[in-house]
């Protein structure tokens, strides 16, 4: 069953042609021996590369504001995924999109895939399989890639002693988000942080041999960061006044900035550990890459991770993690 | 963002606990470097071998009843992506579960996870990622595979002359969802196969470098032999006479039974092409990974499939392909 399925034709009246749009618009890397329209697709992994899998779903008005522009859903749906590829240092490849819609609208499809395969096309990624159903909004997207064997950055790694970094700025989207939850008006920078997110494929891939640890930045620094000092058995000291900030966010007060910056998700940005000797080769390396990197803390003995002010004061954050729209 | 990732860690309260509950429980294979609990997977493709992916989704009411039990929701879901990787001939390996749903419900959880676990063991399947997000209930698989490079079966391969194979019975999904739909008691028999189908991975197996062509029976004999047909450039008789059927379904007159059998989905058997040279290796084959296989039809040139009956006339289905429930 499992009609309109990307590979297997379609039953339902309407999805096939939704199927066909998209598949008529997919470039197929040269590693790609069958894409849609067969069962499944046959793939090619170069010789001495571990696959690298990772899957996220977005639903409408939980993971993206109920207004958001398709391409802009569609933009971030495969973002997110190759955001995760990014921590790992991999080399996005493929990936499959399963789509579920309330009803079939060639207009709204041709826009979401817009988005979608623009970001594929700046990563090289093919879209190679998939299906789509009537249902609610809902985006689930499977992204694949690969690393050379036993290189990947992973999150246990962190030592203790190691700086932590993060890329580009912290706390945009989350104030782009705040904004319009309060119906105040919203920065257009802040605004397309929060849709239109950059996966840091290039820093990732810069970072291998360097970073001992790495974590996308999607439930918030102290959130991810956590999840990473988890994984190593270890704690962190993150101090406040270090954390990137960009020129819209910098009109704020830090009272109101700093729970955006260290709290706030869906920036995408990467965290990630290296030894203090390693820094000026990382600093280098996220030069070559075109990327933004800072230190903001360092790993220590224990567990959790404690924010500081200038003062060194510790400083907690009026909610933990960061809680969704809608 | 992307709350409660089975590799992100989780935000919302309640999914933490989900993601722990499934995590706990997932078997790894050998070749998984990597599982659940970073950004994403590590995994080895052995050598010579192409990877295999499709994706597919299910939603509640669209693609299973509503009062279907959780542990067979768990079962199909796993069961359709496999049945994709069948019909390739590919050997599983992983699996990805995006699962939406309306509230965290351990105990509805629980049977689910029972059921997907039940068959992912079966073949040997390691979950290795995915994400939990709150939503209607839906549940999007990506199943990962490989196979000998260069010799998976694909939909294109069927010539003018070839044989038409079936795998198991015929109709039996369809006459259970027919008769749930019209209030009449459903055979526990046919339910079964309904709840629980068999992905035939040791035919698709068997059946690498003897088929000239396979898919898998989601949508019907009649659509999903047209797929085949419409990639291969040929059409295709079947003489409904010769379409295997199940002790429960020869209880019915042959004008009942015929729609289900040639133009109801769910079925997940596989429908293959072969010389008729080759018919007796193709049976023995089928004999070695037990299970049972008839010859039904033969390809011919032009397009689109005939079916006839006893007497050669032909014989159109009372309405086209597989329509869904609810």
């Amino acid at each position: 069953m499992v009609p309109a399925d990307l590979a297997n034709g379609a039953s339902a009246p309407g999805e096939f042609d939704l199927i066909a749009r998209i598949a008529a618009r997919v470039a197929l890397r040269a590693d790609v021996a069958l894409g849609i329209g067969d069962d499944a697709a046959l793939l090619a992994v170069p010789p001495g590369m571990q696959l690298v899998v990772t899957a996220d779903t977005l639903n409408a008005g939980v993971h993206f504001p109920d207004d958001t522009a398709p391409a802009d859903i569609g933009w971030k749906a495969l973002a997110v995924n190759l955001s995760d590829l990014a921590a790992m240092g991999a080399r996005p490849a493929w990936c499959t999109l399963s789509l579920s819609l309330p009803q079939p609208d060639p207009r709204w499809l041709d826009g979401f895939i817009d988005g979608f395969l623009a970001l594929a096309a700046r990563h090289d990624v093919s879209l190679v399989g998939g299906d789509t159903t009537r249902g609610p909004l809902s985006i689930a997207v499977t992204a694949l890639g690969h690393v050379e064997a036993g290189h990947a950055l992973r999150r246990d790694g962190a030592r203790i002693g190691d700086e932590v970094w993060v890329t580009g700025t912290l706390g945009d989207a989350a104030a782009a988000l705040q904004s319009m939850c309060s119906g105040a008006a919203v920065e257009p920078s802040l605004r397309a942080r929060l849709d239109r997110p950059t996966p840091r494929v290039e820093a990732g891939r810069a970072l291998l041999g360097l970073a001992s640890a790495c974590i996308d930045l999607s439930d918030g620094l102290l959130a991810d960061l956590g999840h990473l000092c988890a994984r190593s058995g270890v704690g962190a000291e993150i101090e406040l006044a270090q954390l990137p900030m960009s020129r819209a966010l910098a009109r704020f007060k830090h009272e109101v900035r700093w729970p955006w910056q260290a709290g706030g998700g869906d920036d995408y940005e990467l965290c990630f550990t290296a030894p203090p000797q390693r820094a000026e080769q990382v600093q280098q390396a996220l030069d070559l890459a075109g990327v933004p990197g800072v230190r903001v803390g360092r790993i220590v003995a224990g567990q959790g991770v404690q924010a500081r002010d200038a003062q060194g004061a510790v400083w907690t954050p009026p909610r933990a993690g960061y809680a969704h729209f809608g």
